[in-house]
């Protein structure tokens, strides 16, 4: 019975409605994946909540060898250990890598749900995560951990499931989006849906708003880096000397075919529809929804233990929140650490700087 | 003969070839305003070079009376005091307000230039301002004033004619593009390009590239203030409270009502092949060009005296870039004096946080 293994994802399929905070589905599929085995004690799972883009593959193992998006990370004897804790990553609910979302089909109509899909929250993407748990037996986690909008729905799970969450992990994340990040992701979504193939969504997805996509990825990339790391990378470099005989505005520089090659890996790989639900996701996040303040809303997390990671070159979820964040917890999180790390890779430091966040990380798991 | 009069701009016609870094013009219309009155003595000229996109109406005078883009700089009892200094705005070279540019019809076609008009570069700005001067008998300047790419304009000035310029006021300028910078711009050029109304450039004048130059200004916008402004404007106030049943993905919190008001008033204003033009004029300028370093060509300037103004929240042209400007000024330079100013609204503080500034450019007019 055994053959070639492709594929690490398992698939909970859930029956009946699924209600959202505005609305509902028919049913759901959510696609996640584990690592290590959950002790007898059932006292050392870990839920991870990934980025926007991310699918469930944080890390590979023998059922999929290939390098997940947090490699250096997840792994025996790596710093989240898989020998020592039973690790479980969801696709998130609204994405296009497994689990339910805008570009999937809805069993009512036979048809891609497209902008029928409700409006997301980050809330409706961690109740989709316990649903998780509760198919896997798991009624108290390590910890609940995740970075971007990963750490935002990380704590909207700690604020809804206060006995839930021992710990907290949260890494370059926020309460609730800046005025300057929204508008950031706003310009992103207008970006892609000014593109004629975006078709009001209703693109085939062999058709889909290519360059609508290319363009939001590239102030994505923009926006997840830093211009220190930049200046040393790239400086001045031109990719070309012919400042007239090539495409008009096209190519001069090398900081422009970095972007050009990450926006040309992106498209194609990501459906509009869900980046366009899962943006807006985090524009609308707010801890302060919660009780009607951050005071009310952070004092419903009831973990033991809570590390909160910043960047110091990161101006998408700038330090200040991330001290925000610490500091509201505190009233009730037994144990706050607050961290600053000088990396230069700005928001996607977490992704890239694994020196400085592998160490970071590793103390929460000790 | 006299009648009413709206309109300040005179306009220099230059026939025969104006040699260009790239090419040249068979001819060039130059508009420019003028304020004050030339001294006998003829020393007490200022030649103003602007930013991206405005017109050369600094401020308003009795031919014009509607306000100016920098209205409380320039002017009688103003920091740059109109009753004692003769004050010169040439609206720059490929700009749409009078001066020759890709809008402009190609004599020798009797159609516009569009994408036929030469690469387009900092110095070219500079020359055509030089041709100015010569025209109004201007031999040398008390100073060469610019900020933003006008500084930049401002400084290639004073490496090309360290003679006429004995004074230089640089703004949150820079002595060459970060790549930061060139990638935030390079997007604004691609999101004009990627409208289907640009034509490759061939567009009517009544059919631009509306959405293109509307995703462009919106990008422009949020590079040209701060994260720590808006979150002090705007913070999370709503625009709407209805999330289902507005424009999909259109307008949720103010600060996006505040972007699109911004790009609404650009588009129409100001021509698209202009903007690619000048956008990228500001990546290709590198004040190494002039001498092979940036120690040799800032040694070309030969200004008695400096001021470099930067902002703390700048981070299109940030404050560094300021430091490195003035500290390369130091070697040739009589006096070089350096501020930076606490302004929050980023780079483009020096047109809205007059409170700071004008008392940081009257200091040098004094």
């Amino acid at each position: 019975m055994t053959g070639p293994m492709t594929d690490a994802r398992r698939y909970l399929e859930l029956d009946g409605p699924f209600h959202m905070m505005h609305g509902s589905l028919p049913a759901v599929t959510l696609a996640y994946e584990t690592w290590g085995e959950l002790s007898a004690a059932r006292d050392n799972a870990v839920l991870l909540f990934t980025g926007l883009s991310p699918s469930a593959h944080a890390a590979s193992s023998p059922r999929d060898p290939s390098t997940g998006w947090w490699e250096d990370m997840v792994g025996p004897d790596k710093p989240i250990d898989t020998d020592r804790f039973f690790v479980v990553c969801v696709n998130s609910l609204g994405s296009c890598f497994g689990s339910t979302g805008p570009a999937s089909v809805n069993p009512e109509t036979g048809e891609p749900y497209r902008l029928d899909f409700p409006v997301l929250c980050l809330e409706d993407i961690a109740h989709a995560g316990q649903a998780v748990l509760e198919a896997l037996g798991v009624e108290r986690l390590y910890a609940v951990v995740g970075a971007s909008m990963g750490g935002m729905t990380a704590l909207a799970f700690a604020m809804l499931y206060p006995s839930t969450a021992t710990g907290l992990l949260s890494i370059s994340s926020a309460c609730r989006s800046l005025p300057f990040s929204i508008a950031i992701r706003s310009l992103q979504r207008e970006m892609i849906r000014s593109d004629p193939a975006w078709l009001g969504g209703r693109y085939a997805p062999e058709a889909p708003p290519a360059q609508g996509m290319r363009l939001a990825r590239k102030l994505g990339m923009i926006s997840y880096r830093s211009a220190v790391e930049w200046a040393a990378r790239f400086g001045r470099e031109r990719a070309t000397d012919d400042l007239g005989d090539h495409e008009p505005f096209g190519i001069d520089f090398e900081v422009e075919s970095y972007l050009a090659a990450h926006a040309a890996k992106f498209v194609g790989s990501f459906d509009a529809n869900c980046y366009l639900y899962l943006s807006r996701a985090m524009d609308l996040f707010d801890a302060c929804d919660h009780g009607g303040s951050l005071e009310a809303g952070l004092g419903r997390v009831q973990a033991e233990r809570a590390l909160v990671i910043g960047v110091e070159t990161d101006f998408l979820f700038p330090l200040q929140q991330q001290e925000e964040l610490a500091e509201g917890l505190r009233a009730s999180v037994g144990e706050v650490n607050f961290k600053a790390l000088p990396s230069v890779q700005g928001h996607d430091s977490f992704l890239v700087d694994m020196d400085r966040f592998r160490p970071a990380v590793a103390q929460f798991f000790r």
